[in-house]
């Protein structure tokens, strides 16, 4: 199930978006504001999908969903009811935790950066926690003393391993604020010998975010098991998570991609010096001022057989093949294995729908304006990601350009997406931002006095509503304060 | 009064910074979040500065506050007090401006994509409305016919021109999503002649935020000079906002800028390429490496006079020159002038007051970790913007190093500035983010279920709580939605 077009229209699930959208709209209480629409069968497949690779190893182990990537607590609970665990990173995300009905053994405090309140909660939970520095080791024995708690901790190492994502989401490598260096930890260790509240159950290794390279994960793991030898009582590994999705599973030849355009031109024009003058050139520079399409220019490249090597396949690794590298570092039987998806277990579950609100043109560049914006899905802006981006319903107007798919946020980092090669829309036309399930709405804001939107969960047939939109009076609220 | 030093300790006007956090923390309501404090008195100054310039215009003015920048009501009726219009973004943002008092004569409602409601709500309210495109106007006429209202509007037209910003905010050039194109006002204009339920009251140019360039806007004002002349019955000319400040106007040698450092790095190593082996290269290579410091480092480069061109200066242009650019262009008296600053009204008058948490040191980058994050200053992360930091009481470790200030989000994205050259502070010492008073708390959000900070007003040597920080209920409020 999850998402797929039937006679022209978006389904999720057996939802259409374009039915739910008017019955949203008919209800009075979603003036145009975008939502977020999730399916409750992609999420439990996801899960299945780990629970089968995981239940392939010969060790114990511990499906902890990533907090931070959706706070949602209706979903926290299906993840929960699925058995999943937790890993957390604030001392309210545990208090998410507690309320929604996890267990202490199911969770794992990390941050690299907690309070002392944070820490103390931690510690009354008897939740593990992820040490991540020396000042952090410090802090933790510090309360541990202070309340009479023991502290059952795994030590975050720092490998230094590459992970080849976009810098602000590595987070693996020497220079990374997580963490602590190989070089620290003999050290570290030291520390703790003489510790009576705090005892070290294993170790933490997280390489980044969008990992789409297992050489880096099968490193990591190595490296790890080596420590693991040199080590004894060593309960945990906890691998950390971060494999990449498919942004572009749903991209079909008929759009245009704008991140490997860049490098194709590049590698295309480098080989278009060493030839001749001839009309293929002259296609070339059509693409380049977007005369032609994407699909007949690759046309183009093929037939004179000047395709890069970087037209991009799809190479995210999936969960299976991730959990197969670990099974052939091969670690001890007795040792606990967690990993902490976020992205791969809600990710693809949800799109953002929203409506058009007109198209313009300035310059050379057409735009599509839509209800949907940075505030809702910020990580086109922040990390230069994609998204792809389609209508919901048919489109007449059948010629497709090249558009910005841009918000109504008053500045111009408020994009979804560039260059996508789209039929032109009519006013009101449903429009999705596909993947925006992990990372989108945790991140959203009310910049513009743009509400929050609500959020919905399709099953089979029904949904229901799992956030409310913000109203403007819940926006103000905090204004209210009196002394 | 502002910001400033006494005896080591940061004060806000008369309240010390420290003591401030201290009470705070003793009040048990902020348990260890940053907290962001105004200093009125800036407010104050930064509006009288605009006054005074306006002032000697002989033209009526509108200094219009752009309330994006900041929608914290308490602010807002400051400006109101004050005699300051605003200019507004979105729907929600004129319900707020009407809740303030601020009279329809006194609003401006702008956005590249307004929905019915939105623009509804301006008719009914009786605002100027800053039309944005052939769709947007087509949306106020059949809304103003609609409900038989009257439509006041001015034209928001795309000049074509480079204002040398952040691509992010740069908004009027083409290829802009703001705007009308030039070439397309003619037709836009005969759109109008037809309809009896709208008027052209204006036009509205904005080239975009933290504007350092006069030439950008003197070129601007001529060329809506020249569409003046063109045209009849304008009554108004809104410019648009965009002024800098200067964010670097808290840094004294001793501290180290990363943003100019890069280009200042290929300058030199360009000269060097061209000089025989010296001394001097070894010198350079120990600052690459961050084995000396900037200050020692530029002195070097003075020596060998290799002192670049581009180590900046400060070009922020002064309120009062930009008034002067607009005098300069002699608009007819009967026009009436808006102007719409935001940052430059309400940017330096605020600090993000948080606390450190722990150094730590990763391969050969040293990290202070505090409170405060992207969570709060998005900036950094977002526009690679540059925020002065320092500490608000004196540190006893006074060897400085090469600090990334960083904060407990769990992401590498989460920094507050890069490669400063600070003191090594103990745990807990008091941290100022400066000039964080636009476009910091308006995009704050709750990632990592973190609460978004309490705002705090400081007027002499009082201060109050303009800002209650988020509970956790309240984080959680919206998801208890029942259908």
């Amino acid at each position: 199930m999850g998402f797929e077009y039937r006679e022209g229209y978006l389904y999720c699930e057996n939802v259409c978006l374009k039915d739910l959208q008017e019955q949203l709209k008919d209800s009075g209480i979603f003036p145009d504001s975008p939502v977020f629409v999730y399916s409750k069968d992609l999420i439990l497949k996801n899960v299945k999908s780990y629970q089968q690779a995981l239940n392939s190893l010969p060790n114990d182990t511990g499906l902890n969903f990533s907090v931070k990537a959706n706070t949602n607590p209706h979903l926290l609970r299906i993840l929960r009811d699925e058995g999943c665990s937790v890993t957390l990173v604030s001392g309210n995300e545990l208090r998410l935790a507690l309320q929604v009905g996890f267990t202490p053994s199911q969770m794992v405090l990390n941050g690299n950066g907690k309070c002392r309140w944070e820490t103390r909660l931690a510690l009354e939970t008897g939740c593990l926690i992820n040490v991540d520095s020396e000042f952090d080791l410090k802090q933790t024995i510090e309360v541990s003393k202070e309340f009479n708690l023991e502290a059952r901790v795994l030590l975050r190492i720092n490998l230094n391993i590459d992970a080849h994502v976009h810098p602000y989401i590595s987070t693996g490598m020497a220079g990374s604020k997580f963490g602590i260096d190989e070089e620290q930890l003999g050290h570290v260790m030291d520390l703790i010998k003489t510790e009576n509240h705090i005892k070290v159950f294993g170790l933490h290794c997280h390489l980044g975010s969008t990992i789409q390279d297992l050489t880096a994960i099968r490193l990591c793991l190595k490296k790890l098991k080596t420590k693991l030898d040199e080590s004894i009582d060593i309960k945990y590994i906890n691998i950390g998570g971060g494999l990449n999705i498919n942004y572009m599973e749903h991209v079909d030849d008929t759009q245009c991609i704008d991140h490997e355009d860049d490098q194709i031109l590049k590698q295309v024009e480098g080989k278009l010096k060493d030839l001749p003058s001839n009309g293929f050139k002259i296609d070339h520079q059509k693409y380049k001022n977007k005369q032609i399409n994407r699909r007949d220019w690759i046309k183009k490249l093929k037939e004179h057989d000047m395709l890069p090597d970087c037209i991009p396949e799809n190479t995210t690794p999936s969960i299976k093949d991730l959990i197969s590298t670990v099974e052939e570092t091969g670690f001890h039987h007795s040792i606990k294995i967690i990993v902490e998806p976020g992205r791969s277990i809600v990710g693809n579950t949800a799109v953002l729908l929203s409506s058009v609100l007109g198209c313009k043109t300035s310059g050379n560049i057409r735009f599509i304006v839509t209800t949907g914006s940075m505030t809702e899905v910020l990580r086109p802006s922040l990390y230069d990601a994609y998204h792809h981006i389609d209508f919901t319903e048919p489109v007449e107007d059948s010629t497709r350009h090249l558009y910005n798919v841009v918000g109504p946020v008053c500045e111009s980092t408020d994009f979804l997406g560039k260059d996508r090669f789209l039929k032109t829309p009519h006013e009101g036309c449903g429009v999705a931002v596909w993947d925006v399930g992990a990372y989108c709405s945790s991140m959203s804001s009310n910049y513009n006095c743009r509400v929050r939107p609500a959020e919905i969960l399709v099953d089979g047939s029904s949904w229901k509503i799992i956030r409310k939109p913000d109203s403007y009076e819940d926006m103000m609220s905090a204004y209210e304060y009196q002394q």
